[in-house]
């Protein structure tokens, strides 16, 4: 749709900034007038861009404010392994209609798809307008070129299945398909908690664990789009085998497979009490589970999320010597385990980094929680809908 | 000097991609004719860009060529631990003289830097011309944006000198200041192993260990300045103490003291023939004492390599699975050690970091060996002279 470079940096601008006259415009993107009117004209007709009525005086003629249309709409879906998350958001990103319910990510890319559509409609019908594009993240390595899954290890049957193709066909839009962490960490950046930051980690500890890297504004994906993938980094060559195959993984000691293991064997053991009533009454335990049983103040719990977090800040720590973030975010299904594994995460990395990379580093918790995802992936559709396709 | 965005734009695409005529400017940036030809006509004003001859016939009138000015000049300079190095270059950052000796840093800036002038007047004879801009790269941390250095282990008397200034008033040109390693990143990205690729870590292994980060094509620097700073990333919370103060980091295992150290002990121990030779004859082993060692077949010597390059690799591979880079290149003053040391990084790197991530990845030697750190300097150089100063 978009023709030209100008045009591309004409929408970012409207979207980052808000109304603005082409006076201004000319002026940041410096361009001659007759250009800004000629392109502004153009992405009139394409029904982007409207007025929206006049600028504030600077003295002489009061000139036209223009804006990004206020009936464009864009779709941000968030898959997880057992749930989806759907929202509709204003060309600006800001979000107009959410839900969200559970969802079984093994029941493969045809049958999650076509919720995604059925969510997607009834959250519209919440916001009418002319959708614009839809950005998906998914809880797995994607290639964001392709537009597909590569061989995530939890999500059965997705395997390079063309989420781009389809997902645009059954929404007759174009689409942008990111990981969920990488959704996540741009979520953050643009209405969350790291507002404003060009540089961010956003860390993720849910059913995987994963990281999403924001440098200089924009995700930083690396040159075979695994930039960030943290949870298999080994942290001992004799460690527990992990669902990847390999030993020792972040993911084998404090994923929520490891710590539905670990809080097994903790009820069994005897060695919490809080757990072993859990496994008494249902049969199972489970990651939240521990979480529960630490906020009660249970000793087993308490250990098991610090001995995690003692590992994640110990990778966390080598990132911040690496990167020198301005920020380092905490987000994905730590909820319950929130504080105390921040102070564990927090504990390891001012210990262990550099003091001038942490000296003013804020690491905190998610300010989004569950949106993050959906922001950030409708933000990448905007992004995609508004560069020049080459 | 520079005063429009699109100045600083033609600069570089001349720079980096050779002499273009006025039309394939206007194609590659999208202007209007007229603006290329007033930003042109401009520059060659300010004496940046001169004619070239016609270009190949396109079937119409033969259009003019334009290039970066000839009697362009930009210095690199890096200084060493126990070294300066002073290249002169054209715009384009081709080195067109090259001088090296020793120097000891601790001798303080008043006294380096004079010497770096002297130097820089001896090499500007092999190539008369007009000094547009200088680059320097200093063995610590460095502020970029204040142009000094900050709180650098091993440069007494440099903290917070102001290089950028001192230097500028002494050779009357703009001077870019940044970390050695930086420097050396950008220069086998520019002209070396890396060339054409955007996204690469550079690491050095010498005196100290640091790492410098190319993504995108540009040095990522962090938001403190201090990204790359691995030498320092905590390995054991109960190893030996660094120069820094703290304990455990990966310098204190393998930085050019530590291994002078254990050169000592095993010299000692009769563990290593070669090195006690050594010690009785000149009273002292070094670094460089291990590599001849090793290279001569000594085992306890190749195997104080192999323990180090085992450490360095644990620290690179969580680097590779964090980054994804499409490179990583090992220089320094590990010439010696090399193809030891290579073998050690590249098992610890492929182990344990992702296929994915770890499929293309080449590992490789320095290619520029000791001018790496002079042409990035000048390349740093040379984008902050074609940059709009604001």
């Amino acid at each position: 749709m978009i023709e030209t470079r100008h045009q591309t940096e004409l929408l970012a601008l409207l979207r980052d900034e808000g109304p603005m006259s082409r006076v201004e415009l000319g002026e940041r993107l410096e361009l001659p007038r007759a250009r800004v009117a000629a392109e502004v004209a153009r992405l009139g007709e394409l029904g982007l861009v409207e007025v929206a009525g006049p600028s504030a005086s600077r003295g002489g003629r009061r000139s036209t404010l223009l804006r990004l249309a206020g009936d464009l709409r864009i779709l941000g879906v968030d898959v997880g392994a057992t749930s989806v998350g759907v929202a509709v958001t204003d060309a600006a990103c800001e979000v107009l209609g959410y839900t969200v319910e559970d969802c079984d990510i093994r029941q493969g890319p045809h049958a999650v798809l076509a919720r995604v559509v059925e969510l997607a409609e009834k959250v519209r019908e919440e916001a009418p307008g002319r959708l614009l594009a839809a950005g998906i993240g998914l809880p797995g390595p994607v290639s964001f070129a392709e537009g597909m899954p590569v061989a995530p290890p939890i999500m059965p049957g997705w395997d390079r299945f063309a989420v781009r193709d389809h997902l645009g066909g059954l929404l007759h839009c174009p689409v942008a398909v990111d990981n969920d962490v990488n959704a996540m960490a741009l979520g953050e950046r643009h209405s969350g908690v790291a507002r404003s930051l060009d540089d961010l980690i956003f860390v993720k500890v849910g059913t995987g664990i994963g990281c999403g890297i924001v440098l200089g504004g924009k995700v930083y994906r690396g040159v075979a789009g695994t930039a960030g993938d943290i949870g298999h980094i080994r942290l001992d060559d004799y460690g527990p085998t992990c669902a990847c195959g390999e030993v020792g993984c972040l993911e084998a000691y404090f994923g929520g497979s490891a710590l539905a293991r670990d809080a097994l064997t903790l009820a069994r053991s005897g060695r919490s009490a809080f757990l072993a009533g859990v496994l008494a009454e249902r049969g199972e335990v489970n990651a939240h589970d521990v979480g529960l049983a630490a906020a009660s103040g249970d000793f087993g719990a308490v250990n098991l999320i610090r001995d995690g977090g003692r590992r994640l800040g110990q990778v966390v720590a080598s990132l911040v010597s690496f990167i020198n973030p301005g920020m380092v975010v905490i987000g994905g299904g730590v909820a319950q385990l929130g504080h105390q594994l921040l102070a564990e995460v927090r504990s390891a990395v001012y210990r262990r980094s550099l003091p001038l990379a942490t000296g003013n580093l804020p690491i905190v918790l998610s300010e989004l929680g569950d949106t993050a995802g959906v922001i950030g992936a409708a933000w990448s559709a905007a992004d995609r809908a508004f560069t020049l396709s080459s």
